[in-house]
């Protein structure tokens, strides 16, 4: 696969007419569309991630439990999947607290955290055009 | 469905462990992830989609192959998908030029160019972070 194809989510089925262009190929005629910015927008776009990542930007460091109630309608197997997800990029630490019970937080990296300009920007875009 | 789950991207396929929760009962503890920001990244996150509108925010017009030429590994039908969808909701609009042959072009609407802070961010951070 190209580096533009490594994003988290699945590859589409099957692609029919031409045949798929490879980056190389792209980058002889005009300069395509930024891989880094095309890898971050898989990420970010996933189904999820995007209400998760804007939730953490709004408060300090939160439990799972709390995130869970912040995003309606999102199953804890998903959530779960996608804090992983999150961790492994590096956007999000998880943080175990000493005590008993042991104390599991989550809450931004600095990357995740630089984050806030983009999803700040989304927000206002879509409270003027989404209705 | 809640308003939150309806983006363009499918269902999640089963949720395991707790009941799925509503938009209602989130909003009963603190304020849920704003349903207007969710869509929005949906939309704009779906595979290829956040591409297309980078490429879009550069150029003034473009012609579907054109599109195609500057988004590579992306198949004439999936960008014929997404180049409806985004139509659709208002991101982009098709002009049929007179003349023989008549010339086909896409641009963004205002709600489109309207994007173009939040790719901005988004690009910015790419470079950032991503290696």
């Amino acid at each position: 696969m190209a580096p533009a194809e490594d994003g988290p989510q699945p590859a589409p089925r099957s692609s029919s007419g031409r045949a798929k262009r490879t980056l190389v190929a792209a980058g002889a005629g005009r300069p395509p569309c930024c891989p880094k910015y095309h890898k971050a927008v898989e990420l970010i776009g996933r189904r999820w991630t995007g209400a998760i990542v804007s939730v953490l930007i709004k408060r300090q460091a939160m439990r799972f439990g709390e995130i869970a109630e912040a995003v309606p309608e999102l199953s804890d197997r998903l959530l779960s999947e996608r804090m992983k997800e999150l961790e492994r990029y590096g956007v999000v630490a998880r943080n175990v607290r000493p005590g008993r019970p042991t104390r599991v937080e989550y809450e931004l990296t600095q990357m995740g955290r630089d984050l806030a300009p983009a999803v700040h920007e989304l927000e206002r875009w879509a409270r003027r055009w989404l209705t």
